[in-house]
């Protein structure tokens, strides 16, 4: 339950903290890994993965040259632990419902070393 | 677990989503409203409250007269219903960790009308 | 000189303290006004005036019934006064260039009361 | 005036698209040059320098071994040419006010190759 709650807070802050940054090709991967890391530093947090879709980024390239960090271009995965727990949960924009959703994706309980 | 986590997600969003915004005495109202009726926007959310530290915000001023709005001014509660469980789950700064903190306060599994 | 650089800091400000709120036709006037009234607080502002696209938000409805602030619902004029030069300037989504534009509407130098 | 105006946006929209991620000593690289590399994508820009005072970042670290970026923290220096016109513009935290001021560098209007 803990651990669910705590994947919720990472998801949640992921998201909101970076949505409407500026990007383009060439900074997705400056980004990503800076993403990544920023959210691993959260409490129970064992791992972040994100994504950012390239051919999206580039479809939605302005006049400029550059675009806006959308929730249809950002995947993610977090793995969090707590008291033995383990659960994995990600954001994926679903195309069906046209929205960036967040669900769990496994939960692992206690038992033994993580 | 599900409830839990949506209401993760939401204490995440909110404090990502409005941290660093500029406050004043004379704002902390429309703030609180804006931050509790936008937060009420999203998933399974029942309720949120959202109280901003008035004290704090007067003791934070800067030489021009105003602040941002910080985790130790910020305190919430949300209340998210999932396939009839409810979770209510708060933030609030923890004085003895120095710390926003994020923790569920009460899980109710299904069970008749929400 | 002075005068459009506060004006530019503010228009920043606003435009990526606030986009990727969650926003339904029902929040929009606390939105707006809780934008406003934020953005008031900096220094040598005079006056800000946001709109929300109502229009745009029922239309970006997502399978929840609420939808996120973006670039191209939200335009914004603030006025601002340093040492009696006063500058209007806006946020405007510009349909021919698909891009929320900044610019300056107005400037005028010092002389008298403001 | 067009090129300070831009330099006020870049700035403000460094700052509150940024404070408020999770920051600790060993993300401090990478986050600082996703700033820069993010702030480069927008318009006219010629050069954006990020620092973040890792001193501060580890005075400031919670129980969990992390921080969030502030305004004392941050400071910046971005470079922007508009019709030949090239401001350079800073955020850094003033002491003496306790506030993360913005103020115009210098000023080189057009003429001769940039």
């Amino acid at each position: 339950m803990k651990a669910a709650f705590e994947a919720g807070i990472k998801l949640g802050a992921l998201y909101h903290q970076f949505v409407g940054t500026p990007i383009s090709p060439k900074t997705i991967n400056v980004m990503k890994e800076a993403i990544e890391r920023s959210i691993s530093n959260q409490p129970y947090v064992r791992r972040v993965r994100v994504e950012i879709n390239e051919g999206l980024v580039k479809k939605s390239l302005n006049v400029f040259g550059y675009s806006e960090l959308r929730g249809d271009m950002l995947s993610a995965v977090v793995e969090v632990e707590y008291e033995g727990c383990v659960v994995v949960a990600e954001l994926k924009y679903e195309e069906s419902l046209e929205y960036p959703l967040m669900r769990l994706v496994s939960v692992r309980e206690g038992g033994g070393p993580g």
